[in-house]
């Protein structure tokens, strides 16, 4: 997947204008640690900004090409921290292609939990800030470079690569785009390819799932729990123990799961033993640190551990660093020797490392839209949010108040909706305080964990009255 | 598997007579460390050794009963150390079978890498001596218990248990026996179930190998190594790399290695790489310390490495010290992080603690049994030997000179082959540094190592003298 994407505002040429290259070197100026002055949120506006720089009197005077004209608006990670750290932004000047190459117009992207690492500087397949996240997307291609044979303009793809998938505007190998089948909607497409791909190639390739298995499914109502959930009833007869707080259960009940376990309330290991006493032959861990352990010690003999991310680490929006290093300490290492006597296996996976492995992936990809033809599988959105929701959309699945994928639309954002959202956002918060029980509509539907202690719920009410400020500021600048 | 093999000797009931009480208490008493008094290598005498005990007025006169008169011969480990310390010994008293079990006459025993192991004492799944070895056999079926109901006498069985299988009669649980398949000989049938079931899991559950796929074998010529070259020549267009000394290699190559690496003389990574330069999807490692280190990383992206064993440990025919701390100092231990960043997987295996997984087991011999009816796979022997030449047999596996599976067979060893066979042995190691690149005949096939080094070879000449030595002596006490 590497070599993939080009930065997206690459000049078509050494012609390019003096105000375009201006505008290119200004954007890379941007440094992590202080706030971009060229930055764009107003997205309306933003053709009436490129043209104010481009109102030499020669290029007003003549129309301009497209190159020129040309922008399109971006996320950007503007440095690592907290939600507000990832900004809407507006790049210019329109991306060459190179051969084999396609430009696609983007409808939706989707959210993704190395996203939330990498906002935090966690995950280190995400290129310094200042730049564009994003490892998945759908749209429509508008372009197609030399030597693209198997796509052409207005084909639906969905497109999968490292990074910078979060913008309107994108350049990625044809062989990084993936056809979008019948009836397929763009929201469902772009929660497809890395929720599917991770869930399949973890139970299909490493995990050798076959009839008559069990496999434990941590974080069931998450886009990689839904994903593997339906993947699992795919198979014959495969028991599939899926961790989710209670308000989830009946939910992923539906979807699949046998065996829904309430974390917050209960041990685990202990409903699993309960149920399935010799262990389980499949389990899957985004956890990391202790719960890889506990993992390990439930498996059978043949079993397969496989871990696919370390979210313990993640505790709070910004960095936690004891949440790092308690997940450090914990790490799992194992030995051959306990391996051999366990008669175990123990696997790492993640799709952000496997760069050119393209035929890998685009053999899991095929046989998840066969699946997918077939009836077998369907994407869950959770929610979808404008480019301006970005921040509330990565709060909301850091968390855990999903249930499936959370999306990002391209579609501008109504102007009422973007004044009243931040405000709209933090009546919810009130709301649920008071309210706990009331049935809360799609948007409302997270609750607080019950187990927090009062410590934690401190802090995460300094860090809304920071965000609050902060958002505050970012009006400012926008007045 | 446990819970399987009942000591064979023990009584048919309180009423056993006190001579056959005498017989097993002074078996028991057989510490490791001293020589046994009551050994008895004379197979051929052994019974008159029996009547010698057994010869008191009342039993003289009188028919004694079957159960009072049976015995048979059996390989008994009697304490740790080099070949020596398996001897022939005679048990007596016929074994009564519980419900679920059957009894079989012994034809043939395979040998294994984890007896070797065990006779160093350096495999903890063998209980302390004295002790039977062996953990396959094939015979016919004397007697069934109650409740058996899919095995007859007289059925062609082999039997695969955690230990005590070399010896005339073993009895064991019946889902613990598989029927031998018609043309199958005994020896075939001893060969298969210990490396065709481990080659099997470890290719097809843990390893998930699929067409085109790339696949490291270790030691291509042993047992393992050539069950599990033929199982990948069952699945389309897979690459197997096979190492093995360059004598060995042409034997290998019809066998079905597709590359041939002779690891005394080259590096066997560097010759993988030459071919395969990503590397390989499934490496089988049953060496150990550093070499399972290698093996990590040249494993492809989703790439599997199945460690079962730790043949470096095995150095010399008796536990050295020196190579065993090396194995553990040098033990492959992985963090989780590795894993997911190389997107890998790290198994054990070892069918001597699959306790108890019948079912697994039986699976996967029913799959084995599947493919050699359809011809596509065929056990090797390498040679057989008989129970008196164990000690050669062990030496021939662990010199690692042979070309398949290595036997043992409990067809009585004739009397004049009995005298000459250690005059023999040591005319052929005398052969062997005399005319090295003579065709030798099937037992003569064995190449010494051309890299040892001299201090090695000085080591090897003095244990040959302790071997001398010893067997005279056991001839005088056979006298």
């Amino acid at each position: 997947m590497d070599n993939g994407l080009h930065a997206p505002c690459t000049m078509s040429g050494e012609d390019a204008p003096a105000q375009q290259q201006n505008a290119v070197d200004q954007k890379q100026e941007t440094k992590p640690a202080e706030e971009p002055k060229n930055e764009s949120p107003k997205t309306e506006s933003a053709p009436a900004a490129a043209a104010d720089t481009a109102a030499t009197p020669a290029a007003a005077a003549e129309k301009v090409p497209e190159e020129e004209t040309f922008s399109y608006r971006a996320l950007v990670l503007t440095g690592y921290g907290g939600y507000d750290k990832v900004k809407l932004q507006v790049k210019k000047g329109k991306p060459t292609l190179k051969a084999g190459e396609v430009l696609v117009r983007v409808k939706a992207c989707g959210l993704n939990f190395a996203d939330l690492m990498a906002r935090q500087g966690l995950y280190d397949r995400l290129p310094s800030p200042p730049v564009t996240p994003g490892m998945e997307c759908a749209g429509v291609v508008e372009a197609v470079g030399e030597e693209v044979t198997d796509r052409k303009v207005g084909d639906k793809v969905m497109v999968l690569n490292r990074f910078g998938l979060w913008q309107e505007v994108v350049v990625a190998p044809a062989n990084h785009t993936f056809l979008i089948p019948e009836g397929m909607s763009f929201e469902q497409a772009a929660a497809l390819p890395v929720n599917y791909i991770t869930a399949y190639m973890m139970l299909f390739d490493f995990g050798n799932l076959r009839p008559n298995q069990s496999v434990l499914v941590h974080a069931a109502a998450g886009g990689v729990g839904i994903a593997a959930t339906q993947l699992c009833k795919t198979v014959t007869d495969v028991a599939v123990f899926g961790t989710a707080s209670a308000s989830k259960h009946e939910t992923i009940s539906e979807g699949g799961v046998t065996h829904p376990i309430d974390y917050r309330t209960k041990d685990y290991v202990e409903e699993v033993r309960k149920i399935s006493p010799k262990g389980l032959d499949i389990i899957l861990d985004p956890l990391g640190g202790s719960d890889t352990h506990k993992a390990y010690n439930l498996l059978k003999p043949m079993g397969k551990l496989i871990t696919y991310g370390a979210a313990n680490m993640l505790a709070g929006q910004k960095k936690n660093l004891i949440a790092v290093a308690k997940n450090w300490y914990h790490q799992f290492s194992i030995h051959t020797l306990s391996l051999i006597q366990g008669n175990k296996s123990v696997c790492g996976f993640h799709l952000g490392y496997l760069d050119g492995e393209t035929e890998l992936i685009t053999q899991a990809m095929n046989a998840i839209l066969d699946l997918y033809k077939e009836g077998k599988i369907k994407p869950r959105i959770d929610s979808t949010w404008h480019f301006e929701q970005v921040g509330d959309a990565m709060r909301k699945m850091q968390e855990r108040n999903n249930i499936g994928k959370v999306i990002l639309t391209t579609e501008p954002m109504p102007e009422e909706e973007k004044k009243e959202e931040p405000k709209k956002e933090d009546k919810k918060e009130e709301k649920k305080k008071d309210d706990k029980k009331k049935d809360d509509k799609k948007k409302d539907d997270a609750k607080k964990e019950e187990k927090k202690d009062d410590k934690k719920k401190e802090e995460a009410k300094k860090e809304e009255k920071k965000e609050e400020e902060k958002k505050e500021e970012v009006k400012k600048e926008e007045k």
